[in-house]
């Protein structure tokens, strides 16, 4: 029986995601049919971006499961008419390598202290080495594929890391601590902290004036994770007391970042836009594609949401 | 019998390494005495730096080695008065260490364009994100120790690394060409090149007019090498036509750079004041105590300089 597919995201995407999406499926060997509009009744899959015109799942009688394009559920994960299996995009070749890169770049960015010689009006010839990696301590908040994905690419460059995460994740080489208790032991005397927590009710904040507080004088903030898990006026403070050196800031709780955001103007303050990592067509069309074909043989589907976590 | 060995360097390296190389010595068990003077007919090791006081070596007749403190052996390597082995450092701890950290942080920097978000007075939320690291390929240019580690770490982060050579020099997942043939081979479409080639008369300006027009349009150079591997006419001319898009140089002809030197002020150059790789006292210590216990024990000793090869 044929399977299929409704595409329901904004139309930039099915311009992105037609083909590799197609040929993704086509080497399932699936009998589908992969559209952008399906009577409600008759669709098996919903290949789903949150922003876009489907809200309510309440038609969709025979669905089997949505399937987020990106990583970040907050956009759908409440909405109360999705009662079947919710799954997110964890995309090892794409979304996971991209975000390696990014973090691991802008870590040693930091740790580098490049800024002071990218913008060297003065034209300083300062001849003080930075520290080596051994010597500098970064912090994972949030310890799922992707952070342990970005703590092996920093453990293999000398950098002692520690994670952090809701529930207990161990592993080899890192120090890890877990729940409400253990946040503060995970923050204490890091010089870098990266944060790459889901955004949900518990983790709003997860940065405010009592956590940064924690850090070693003069930390760097790294966020590619999500824009609510920082307390913006108190990273603000802290960075105009010296308590934060420096931070690093992809996602933010509007975005595009509105222009009069005290974010642009800091001289403390990178902003990159929301490009640290992204669900990359030609990977994510796999990922999606055999998820589907692991559900119809009976396998099972990955990547599933839990629900009462919000993610 | 008590090994004596001079320490002739500034008096600030003396500083520095008093106690580290006093340390490391006392660690190989050795009879020794480690002065800043002797008469020069008692001395049987010189830990030497070039720019120092000893540069007639004649008066040392019962020398068995001159260890360079650091890589770099050009201020040494043609003073005809040495006719006892010349050794350089090779500090995997330290030197080699602090090379792969900067050499990885500045090539991610460039695969990242991260200039355009550091310095963005436009506010400008540009979202189109960088190609994975699979689709930019780097081009080592010297792949002894400090190369091969460098290599490494690009492997490990998934770019395709090609590494050059004036001998054969074959590294399992990096294409590896040698020789004047093998130059132009090695730099066709490259889009991030290293220099980590010895300053000798066969290297000057292995990066003119001629090599850079081989790589591609707007590639990146990272010099951490030494200065004259670059002919600085040529790569000025090829940042202002756009075939090199920006160049990273911590190695200089001249150094401390001078006020007037165009690199200064050109908006693609950055100038880092050679601190790319430092000689770090502990660990360069314990490699100089380590290389004299061996020679002293018969087994002879590692990191000889091959003085016809000039490195």
């Amino acid at each position: 029986m044929t399977v299929n597919i409704l595409f329901a995201a904004q139309p930039d995407r099915w311009v992105q995601y037609e083909t590799p999406l197609t040929e993704a499926l086509n080497a399932t060997g699936l009998a589908y049919d992969l559209r952008t509009e399906f009577a409600p009744q008759e669709v098996d899959y919903i290949v789903y971006a949150p922003n876009c015109a489907v809200q309510d799942f309440t038609p969709y009688t025979r669905l089997k499961a949505v399937m987020n394009l990106w990583a970040g559920v907050e956009g759908v994960v409440k909405n109360e008419t999705l009662t079947v299996p919710l799954t997110r995009m964890v995309d090892e070749e794409g979304l996971t390598q991209g975000m390696v890169e990014w973090v691991t770049g802008h870590v040693l960015r930091h740790h580098l202290e490049m800024d002071r010689h990218i913008v060297n009006p003065g034209h300083i010839w300062d001849h003080s080495p930075p520290p080596l990696s051994k010597d500098r301590p970064v912090t994972i908040l949030g310890f799922g594929a992707l952070g342990q994905a970005c703590a092996t690419a920093l453990l293999n460059l000398g950098f002692p890391v520690t994670g952090w995460s809701r529930s207990p994740k161990p592993m080899q080489g890192v120090t890890t601590h877990a729940g409400t208790d253990g946040l503060p032991k995970a923050l204490s005397d890091a010089q870098i902290v990266v944060l790459l927590l889901p955004a949900t009710a518990a983790t709003e904040n997860t940065l405010n004036a009592d956590t940064l507080a924690l850090l070693a004088k003069g930390a760097a903030i790294i966020n590619p994770g999500r824009g609510p898990l920082i307390d913006d006026s108190a990273l603000l403070a802290a960075l105009d007391s010296g308590q934060i050196g420096h931070a690093t800031l992809d996602v933010f709780r509007v975005e595009p970042l509105p222009q009069d955001d005290p974010y642009w103007a800091h001289p403390k303050v990178t902003v990159t836009p929301h490009i640290a990592s992204e669900t990359r067509p030609d990977s994510a069309s796999r990922v999606i594609a055999e998820n589907i074909r692991g559900n119809e043989s009976g396998k099972g589907l990955l990547h599933l949401v839990d629900r009462s976590a919000g993610y």
